[in-house]
């Protein structure tokens, strides 16, 4: 612990983004967890809701969820079921010196976006253009110094991080006239991406052995897919039998069909990533497992010449690189802290 | 159990699908396994390897494979690995009434597809045109009184099912100069479906809790979805982390987009399929768990008015529809027995 | 199917026993489901909210929960939660040939056990002997012909069988005093056992990859190894991250310690249950997998000279011999039937 | 990481134990990694042959097995499959600062143990007595400074930090004479404490849904147990499908059974575990998920009036605290590092 860790306020702490944020502030030398606050669990102890955290807060209550208990803390993280954030932000950003929403609130810059997507219009447009878009490897400088924060998605992570290098380098075929490109996202998660609340749907003889489509044509992450894309995706999500990881397995159509090839596609990775401490470009095809426990996202690509298609696959864990990881990966770049202070790098395996 | 029942050999007997044979034989009223042959295994009890089987098969021996010990009976099930049903099936079809061969030995029409899809030329081409293909739903036709039988893949099961009735009505667009449309097929599969030898790569730590791509850009099944399908298709397999169930998560382009809607394709999907006893066509994306256990197909469909895409989805017991149950089924049809005997059209659920 | 099936009614039919009931009913010979009763899901298509049945109840609804609408049934199948039977059944006994109750209202004998370990007086407690316990290899000739039945619990079933041949036969040793014996049953189950209503303590997330035990010292079906053993029992059940199954380890110490061997005791369960159809003894340890989709019990014992423990193993598929398919195996003797139509021995493996 | 990180080998690295010792010490702020060896796997990419790693060990290759490569190094781990240490450590003990051996190799004091347990006399029983038994909550003061350490089996070290403060209370009945005590350990692991070698019975397909015993009557842990607690125990290990994780249920009879209650026995726990860093002792019964990812050990206890069983609960991660994490919790405190360095206390949830 550095002399004088910045004190810390987790808004949603007894979900499971706010349990692992929970974990990684205890294992992060410079911060220091001044409260945590929740809703229904507020008066619980969090060693009694949490077991796995007992170690670390063998006192610690959940508070009940109130902005001005917030005052004067250096970082704020809200960790709370989308449309909830849009309420506290405009009491909260003057009182502390940084927010990082992990929900969607503040990630979408098109306020028109939320009714289509979300089904409601935004409660205040005006402040989404004040928050950054914090995903380090894409938008590192705009995260510097930053005191709003909105941290992407799980999946737009994931997404973003493989197709972004392809995008922007051109290899990849864009319509000259904004027609719809051939792009696909398929990609399968675990089931902590879908929160800890009890549902059928959720129960483990329910998921257990099972594979299953949802959110068919209209998952709400596509938004954020096509913002930081520039351009329409079909996205289709996957339940698979396992609690965290994420696999995307995206599909395009390389710009000059003839000519790229998969040496040439794993050099624009690896151009783009290989001085990235939490990007992994490997030929194996990326496992949801390598990169559970970990903040590192791991990435390979594929050209087929047979079929003219480009194959870009990225894994990452949902609940760290796809949420309280990153958050905390941004507040550190906003803080002035070491970029990965308190964020593993190595994942959990087996 | 029928008057006479009909005599049954297995080859192949100790591994997966060949205890899925026995387990359906011993539920079936009109067959009856007289011998059981496995290659290591050879010797062993079958109630010791299998503890599952030994309600139904308290004395059963392994034998020795052995193509003269099967001489004269009613049907033999081929359940081994890629490339031995080659050496086998020459000197076993003039012993038998009916061969099903569940390897790939002889589902490819072109002879010329096995040294490019499978590594090595066919061993006896000239025979390939004599055997059938064991997809009921799709070419019920040629397997009534059929002797000789190519029971399909697993995933091809699956994918031709979606895709047949799509591709066959004209409403999913293929290049009319041959070229290569954007059909491509994602999909997920437990790890029954690689078998049941040891292997660093099928440990349970090694599974649990991962979702990975694997066979990118040539996994062999590619080639006996082209055959069915007429046309050109990149295949992405994944192995999640459970035992049985493929899902397929199809993507094709409607060939007239702004026409097309969910209701015409599902439309299509129940007119072929509303009779067929095995498939159901549902609104709801189908889960393999629903399948599971069972010989059914469970398919829905989705035309995107967004990005133009059409969504066919399709899932099915890769060890039933996609092995065992369907040869069973087959064999049904081949031997003039009921085409449902002995097979499970409801799934083992939770 | 028989020219004649017997009518079945299924109360609780969206329920895990209710549609394995469902399951069962449809591929037996003799039974044909007239009737499925529900609660909340009264209204709603089988073939939606449970899509594995879809292939045998295309068109069946949940009716909602009405005796007069079972007269005349031959049988009715009760798959209620506790509590619910004793309201029910004094209405429904005489409208029906045969009740057969899943529940454990109707299992213990003594009505002051209810309060006990139910917490609450029985309604009906003049009712209770009128009920035969519907354990078959254990009490066969009090199920023949009978008109009421109990099923007995799941984990009941696993332990009943693996001991009782060994109290019967005065082998473990039962203190002459009425002491405390040294009998203890450590058990873990699959989640299937605590129904489908969504808990945080069964979600995926909570279950997977965790194994705990719960009910120390108090879970209710205590009372019925009891009432089973003659005897006392410490019960301790674990959740173990699977979905059907149930392995009971069982402690117990030999009457005559010096001189019971492992052969003797495996004699003495062969003995027992050689001739049975549903119970595989065999000197590997018995597994769960092994049993699972079956309504097969798997034994096996030890005895340990070194430390003088008896040790008895035995697991079943907790919704088939635990539940459905032994109410199924109690309804055959109860109507005439073959005691084994429509039900699995062989496991479904992997 | 500290100005002069201490030098670290590790012997079989390849391994699930040297993974999760190159994980460690990859977050360890004064351990650095020089040599990694291996056995079959020396040559290959550390980050090809488990990507997990990749990011923290980019270049790293296994190297070849060779104790003169370590020469000088200040503590070396060795993780290899038991029998091996033996041949390694009399030519390595003077060549490197500390040894900690994570087999059995020197974890038995009596030598006689080994052939009764292990099936072979032990190579070089006069350095048995030279090793500390590597259990820090129950042999600190052993542990500061010592040269040489064996790390506990995994189910020891559950079982020992459950029963030990008991059974050194005299809580617990042992017989004056020196009999056997009606002591029961039964216990669940995860698959990963078999090891990473490809086998059947750890195939996934095997492993997936089953619950089953193994090493019946004869485990080997069951002597390191024996020699902790200082009497007779039964040890019965199951499998569980999961990969981390022990939950160990331990029975034992009260010295005085009219008087203990559960409150004394909880409060035994307390007293003892409340200072240590990598212990929590909770009212709920501990669960094997909680632990996982951590160090922290989680115990319970229940003293059942009715019955007169005692009944003590107890979770860890297998490979941390029962294996990688303790290894170096020990090399800490030899190494004179502070005793919860490079250490996880909270868990991967969920």
């Amino acid at each position: 612990m550095s002399v004088t860790p910045k004190k810390v306020g987790i808004v949603g702490a007894s979900g499971y983004g706010g349990s692992e944020l929970l974990r990684l502030c205890a294992g992060h030398p410079d911060l220091e967890v001044a409260v945590a606050q929740a809703g229904t669990n507020a008066g619980q102890a969090v060693a009694t809701h949490t077991p796995s955290l007992a170690g670390a807060y063998r006192d610690l209550v959940y508070a009940t969820t109130d902005a001005t208990a917030l005052d004067g803390l250096d970082v704020v993280f809200l960790a709370l079921p989308h449309g909830q954030s849009q309420h506290l932000v405009p009491d909260l950003v003057d009182r502390v010196g940084l927010v990082v929403d992990l929900a969607a609130d503040f990630r979408l810059r098109d306020p028109a976006d939320y009714p289509t997507w979300y089904g409601e219009p935004h409660l205040v447009p005006e402040l989404l253009s004040t928050f950054a878009y914090g995903l380090p490897e894409l938008f590192r400088t705009d995260l510097v110094g930053a005191t709003r924060i909105a941290a992407p998605g799980c999946y737009p992570t994931a997404v973003l991080l493989a197709l972004v290098p392809l995008v922007e380098s051109g290899v990849i075929a864009l319509p000259a006239d904004g027609g719809v490109p051939p792009l696909v996202v398929d990609a399968a998660s675990g089931t902590s991406g879908a929160g800890r609340a009890a549902k059928e749907s959720l129960h483990f003889a329910t998921v257990d052995e099972d594979f299953v489509a949802y959110g068919l044509l209209d998952h709400r992450h596509t938004a954020e897919m096509e913002q930081g894309l520039g351009t329409t995706v079909l996205f289709t999500p996957h339940l698979a039998p396992m609690v965290r990881g994420i696999l995307a397995t995206c599909y395009a159509r390389p710009a000059d069909p003839g000519s790229l090839t998969t040496e040439d596609a794993m050099h624009l990775l690896h151009d783009r990533y290989d001085d990235e401490p939490f990007v992994v470009v490997a030929d194996a095809p990326p496992s949801t497992k390598a990169a559970s426990g970990s903040n590192t996202a791991h990435l390979s690509v594929r050209v087929d010449p047979r079929t003219g298609w480009v194959v870009v696959l990225s894994a990452i864990d949902n609940l760290i690189k796809g949420a309280a990881g990153q958050a905390v990966q941004c507040a550190n770049l906003a803080l002035g802290l070491p970029e990965g202070a308190g964020l593993p790098v190595v994942g959990v395996y087996p």
